[in-house]
């Protein structure tokens, strides 16, 4: 199993499923020989899906589970009862190492209880942060943490750093990945009691190329590669952005079809418009895993289409090839131990 | 002076100071005889901008000052140091209430700590906390502490959303205003250790329409009216959604004018898209009052241009007519009082 990355699929979690997560699964085992999924949920439904579709069957295989955590329900409720659920059988098979990583579009905060309880943190880890990568002008940025610890002390935010540099450096190639620090202004006074304690301590890891301090207002310039935050502050961040963008698209597709004049210019700009407008979606990067786990669990939208699907999974097979979390036990967890 | 409000403004904080300051503030008086404006700064260089303009020559006057404080000075540093700073001595004439009102587009923290340090607190007030406006969809929010306090015990956020609603209400005229607290999720068992000892305090308050709480993702939607929040949070959240709005619109453009045909589609569709955007442009709602002072205090973008300062002058007048500093005195500390 050495070149071939197993991916399980949480198959019954997300807006879309099933529809989507089989039509992703079966893109991504079309496309590569590398890659199997594990579509994890109702036999029966999942056959179903699957029966509309033609591809190599040695590369998708079903895992029963009878039941299904909602959106709604609470996380930690959710994990503890529901032992048969589509997710809890998908992080047992991470755990049990009879796959390499786990896919879900499914109830967050069920995802995180779960990824922590059942997979585990590697030894030294202090927290698992979400590292969700955002558009920016430039390319993405990997905004960490983005939604999991809302309540952080310095020495967390220290780690998901040092997480987030390995993670960018090592899956998207970027050499010398840029770190800086969410504050609330460039100049040195500024920062909340969490920030003032933190900024000394990245200043000082060697491991990282720490640029300082970020305003929320650069992150969409794209100047930096990884952005620290604690997760109530990242889910803000990360909320506003994907808000912003939506609100404003929507804007402009009302303007720029609310009379036959605008039409007519809109059909003329669209082609180019478009093409401009690909770098901002987040879709195409996949999705954002659960740093710092024995295994790996990543997060896609709720509203993830086959094509996120699909990325999220190749996400999973570079995760895997790059060997992320051997150096982030190698890096982080060793120099823990020499502090 | 009863029909008259007499706003100070700082002739020479921003970045397009003196010039759009003196452009605004002429813009104002010959728009109404209920304003005067005292332009603060160096008297030689105002008068040269003045002499480019025709006024009511009783609605100007200069108050002289000789130094300026700079964007990136030390806010505390500056305000102890600069006596005889535009910013200083504008915040001296709101203290000794010869004005209703100071504007200032200069340093955000200078201003902050000024205003705290040399008018002062209403007597009950704990913390003052900067309330933005902010573009939605459906009109305009009120972002509550948008920068002011990086860290907030959960009665500063009880007072905050008391003056937010108090001024949406009367200053914008919105009939109990719908307010809502920053969660990172909407379900019950979410928050972080502030939020979650915030929230039942907020569920208590009889006398604001307490909705909850919100998700960023949901605030560019304009469903609620107040939204509440430390000022580090606010601060990621102001700034994310003007960093990504910048960059999306910039985006577009580059977009619409990549080519011959998307630039002939963007000239016909532009007068329909403008119209729409339009919605979408903070500075015709002014600035951002610090709430809770004996006095008022306004900070606008530092790249305010000469319509947000005429519009920051009337909403001084606004602020002065609905009496909303009385109104906070009267149900906020009164209300404090018999807790």
């Amino acid at each position: 199993m050495s070149n071939l990355t197993v991916v399980a699929l949480d198959a019954m979690g997300g807006d879309n499923a099933p529809s989507a997560m089989v039509q992703g699964a079966v893109n991504a085992v079309n496309e590569s020989k590398e890659v199997k999924v594990v579509l994890v949920g109702k036999e029966d439904v999942i056959k179903a899906e699957l029966a509309n579709h033609s591809y190599p069957a040695e590369q998708i295989e079903i895992k029963n589970a009878t039941e299904v955590i909602e959106t709604a329900e609470h996380p930690v409720m959710a994990i503890k009862k529901k032992k048969d659920s589509s997710m809890v059988v998908g992080l047992h098979l991470v755990k049990e190492g009879q796959v390499d990583a786990l896919v879900s579009a499914g109830n967050s905060g069920a995802l995180l209880v779960g990824g922590l309880g059942i997979v585990g943190r590697i030894r030294g880890i202090e927290r698992s942060p979400f590292g969700a990568l955002i558009p920016t002008k430039t390319g993405v940025t990997l905004l960490v943490d983005s939604g999991s610890n809302v309540d952080c002390r310095s020495s967390h935010l220290v780690q998901f750093a040092k997480m987030g540099s390995i993670y960018m450096e090592k899956a998207l190639g970027i050499k010398n990945p840029k770190v800086a620090l969410v504050n609330n202004g460039a100049e040195e006074e500024k920062g909340n009691a969490l920030v003032k304690e933190t900024m000394p301590l990245l200043k000082e890891c060697d491991s990282i190329n720490f640029v300082g301090g970020i305003e929320a207002r650069e992150i969409p310039a794209g100047t930096v590669d990884v952005v620290v935050c604690d997760g109530f502050v990242g889910n803000a961040i990360l909320k506003t952005f994907e808000g912003v963008a939506s609100t404003l698209l929507s804007v402009f597709k009302e303007g720029l079809t609310s009379n036959l004049l605008s039409k007519i210019g809109a059909a003329l700009a669209l082609p180019s418009l478009k093409n401009k407008l690909k770098a901002f979606d987040a879709t195409q990067y996949g999705g954002a895993p659960l740093l710092g786990l024995n295994g790996l669990v990543v997060k896609t939208h709720g509203s993830a289409k086959a094509l996120e699907v699909r990325n999220t999974i190749f996400q999973c097979v570079t995760f895997k090839e790059q060997k992320i979390n051997d150096h982030i036990k190698e890096n982080i967890v060793i120099e823990k131990k020499e502090d």
